[in-house]
């Protein structure tokens, strides 16, 4: 898959939205609704956990002079519509992963996540103190949106096939569902990388229609079933080491927030990145023994693979170079990670390492 | 040191706060200004940027409804006295580390930092997600303080020293600082453990009244100018994995605030606990090669050390498993570290070894 051609798949919906602003009262006027557009359904476990999270501080807090209210995919846009919705003034605000809109801007791949890059610890430390926020903002400043990190996947496993996977000739033809930058790079290995909607992914495997494919993580997979109908799990994996999810608002309607409103959407947000990434990490500890005890085998990937995983992984993100503000941002975001890493992996690292050997 | 000369010593102030209930307006009619006493004098790097950054969000958030007013250790009550001023009524609040009141009830050990307890990311998993925000509440019932996790030093190294530790049998007799329960594991190795405040410790060093310290980390310790007068760093330490911050505020007052700001001064403290561990993580790295240019040399203790570390710190938190609360707040902290590191050990430690092998 080029890039262009990619750009042109991932721009859905992007003439779909019409450019209707909500003739809301006033924010002065108080109890105003702002609607909020996501990309799952509700209910879905992590992802739409996260959305719920941040509505519930937000109108908490803002004692209602907001409330927003959640449309879930597909009520009021589709799925991928709902950037060009908040961006055009169809809807005020989303709830979603960054990397679905590449398209619109490869830049907010970095917001989500991108192959070899951030983990959810290490997105946190460069968007609240490397320049992370900032560049949001810039990309935000296009397309006239004012967007914040609120909820985190943490570590996204490899994911799940049909058959192990002992060398980069397995990957060959392999047809595996993965989205985002992580699946430029899975196709540039020789695998067949495939867009399955989450809602669809249960039935492709069943089906055979695909070998493989990734989701979220143990404590969300296993509520979608994969565990019966594939045999392998994954547990490390290249293209979505820490996976922020983003709550993003239509920036004429943000200017017409107080200042107190305005932090307190910020603030909320903030909160509910951390809620989020420590969900999944509570969970899917627990969650991966009980996919273990219906039979799952629970695999690393070879060394060889890995090695494939990084040479697609740099080509890939190479494509995009001649963008300025991608350029920029992948440089931002690379130099925080190797600067928190430099840290975590002689202080962290020793110290977990040191409890395990001798606290067993 | 045994327990009840820990107790004794580490009661500090306990008797010295009046109870003095502050005549504030009734919240209903808007603008009461809230006190907050901190552990710390203003400015100091981490301990004292959690409690700006907290209090700005609230005040932010909160719109003149209520106002905090910090007032730094030493200008209403002493450091340690923060406690006993905020359950007694004579404060609004603090922001202090919750194990400087170990003395009160050992159970707050856990809610700052345990030797070979959790590093910052794990102290949220089992925050917010497996049951250490319910205890902590169970604490403060038992004060009348109602609390919330609030910053996080992230992981606090072994410390600085006047020679190399090579071996358990370096500790012998070293007159070392270090609080907490962290201090009394430390104790049973052999070493002297020494109380000294932060703004004492460069003095103590200097003067060789001690012969090592540890404060905080990196970026934090430069600030006190340690590595002019010792030359050995160690990165891991056993100590404080990932010390956490507290904003506890008096039961009462909490009570008398809306629902609203009291979900603004929860969302506040959470939010505030992920800036300020991604803050130490973020520029502990670069604050370390500083150091090494001045000449400062980063080593390891070699496993004898952590094994006598171990055994020490499994002997100093038994001391206590005659209290129920305090073995049932160690029992919840060590299932929740233990579900989190059987996640992240093969998943975000997997993925950062890979990257780091491929990517370099």
């Amino acid at each position: 898959m080029d890039r262009r051609s990619f750009l042109k798949t991932s721009a859905l919906g992007g003439t779909a939205a019409a450019a209707t602003t909500l003739a809301a009262p006033a924010y002065a006027q108080g109890n105003r609704t702002l609607t909020m557009v996501t990309s799952v359904p509700d209910g879905f476990a992590v992802f739409d956990d996260a959305a719920v999270n941040f509505i519930d501080r937000v109108n908490a807090m803002a004692d209602g002079a907001i409330t927003i209210e959640k449309k879930a995919a597909g009520q009021l846009v589709g799925a991928f519509e709902v950037f060009d919705a908040v961006s055009s003034g169809q809807a005020d605000m989303y709830h979603s992963a960054d990397y679905y809109f590449g398209g619109q801007h490869p830049g907010y791949y970095f917001m989500t996540a991108v192959p070899f890059g951030a983990t959810g610890g290490e997105m946190s430390s460069w968007y609240y103190h490397g320049g992370g926020s900032q560049l949001h903002d810039e990309l935000g400043g296009i397309f006239g949106l004012k967007s914040f990190l609120a909820g985190n996947t943490g570590h996204q496993p490899g994911g799940w096939f049909n058959k192990e996977i002992n060398s980069a000739a397995d990957l060959q033809g392999l047809k595996f569902r993965m989205p985002g930058l992580g699946g430029l790079a899975l196709g540039r290995t020789g695998a067949s990388v495939q867009n399955v909607p989450g809602g669809e992914i249960y039935q492709a495997l069943a089906s055979g229609a695909i070998d493989g494919a990734e989701w979220i993580g143990p404590f969300a997979d296993e509520r979608l079933g994969f565990q019966e109908v594939c045999e392998f799990y994954y547990t490390g994996g290249m293209h979505e080491p820490g996976s922020a999810l983003v709550a993003s608002m239509n920036r004429d309607v943000w200017n017409e927030m107080t200042p107190a409103i305005q932090e307190i959407i910020s603030t909320a947000a903030a909160a509910t990145h951390q809620w989020s990434l420590s969900q999944s990490n509570y969970n899917n500890g627990a969650a991966l023994e009980r996919l273990k005890s219906q039979g799952v085998k629970v695999l690393e990937f070879p060394d060889d693979v890995w090695d494939a995983f990084g040479t697609a992984a740099a080509g890939a993100l190479d494509e995009f170079m001649d963008d300025e503000l991608f350029a920029r941002i992948r440089e931002s975001q690379e130099a925080a990670v190797r600067s928190t890493y430099a840290w975590t992996s002689i202080s962290d690292d020793v110290y977990t390492a040191q409890r395990a050997r001798v606290m067993g």
